[in-house]
């Protein structure tokens, strides 16, 4: 058995983005040697999320309507009495999870085809961290 | 450290449609000879998802009506200026997201007494595929 | 490879409690002497979850307040037809989600500085239990 681990950073400009990865992680696999297993893709702060879904800036778009709908942002969150704003921030990371498990098969990536794995970040413009480790054989 | 990978595949008769695969699930863990481990259970789609939960009717149609009013269908989504009209399947993807992870022990799926694993189809009538892939000893 | 199981059982004193799990999962580890891994935190129950985010108590009590908005307490849900009352533990459930998956790295949780894990019990009062299984070497 071995495992593999980097890590990824990120410093956005905008409060809010959504970054396609799959190209890093997938260098990352190749890096890794690894031919059969699991990568565990995770976000590692409660304002950020990881997901898969289609490289495509209209659904993209519809994702970050829908989540500040459901999950709006307001000034009157408890959260704020910390002296932070970021209430709804992680309230999106919730529903949208900090991880994904991607299965690995003969050295690949094996995700459908309109499959892409994406870090969401909800309370950017700083440093922010994601954990890639890969496990297999 | 053995790892075993099997496709299951759907093309459901209506829209959405949720499938209990426990059993199939089981079965390719015994096929497997896996006893202690892990098994991935992940929809290769991104408009289909994968979730642990009651096989009780009455929740399955609670579920449905529920995302149905928080990622509902609408004519307006901007995924849909790409020809598609699916914007909500990919919503509800997300919220129910597209895979899962079942703890492998004394070679059985060591779930709790009310867990089955369910395939929920939102944008059906098509051919689409799962991946199991199980790893341990 | 190695593997180390273990379960842990809670009974709360109110219906919705969250549950910050961090250190039990962190003593199992200890006890694993596994060095390189993942650690798969899973409740067991239908009505129940396990998220990681921050250890502060405004949020808990906002995600509690927006989890009742989201997925309310409702006499209606079909599922009562069964003589439940409890169709909105299952939808909280399946917004936060049964399970995590924590990366061991030097034989330590590699979580980010304000992740911690929680229990989520959305239909407590009566024993229910969450397994850790943690593979690796």
């Amino acid at each position: 058995m071995k495992t593999h681990t980097e890590y990824l950073w990120f410093n956005t400009q905008s409060k809010r983005e959504y970054i396609n990865i799959t190209s890093d992680v997938r260098e990352i696999l190749s890096k890794s040697k690894i031919n059969e297993g699991m990568a565990l893709v995770s976000a590692m702060h409660i304002t950020a999320g990881v997901y898969v879904n289609d490289a495509e800036s209209g659904i993209i778009h519809d994702i970050d309507e829908w989540l500040e709908r459901i999950a709006p942002f307001n000034p009157d969150y408890q959260h704020h009495n910390t002296g932070e704003t970021n209430g709804d921030a992680h309230l999106k990371s919730l529903i949208m999870h900090h991880e994904v498990i991607v299965p690995i098969t003969d050295g690949k990536l094996d995700l459908g085809p309109w499959q892409q794995i994406y870090y969401a970040e909800f309370d950017g413009k700083r440093k922010k961290r994601l954990i890639v480790k890969i496990m297999g054989a």
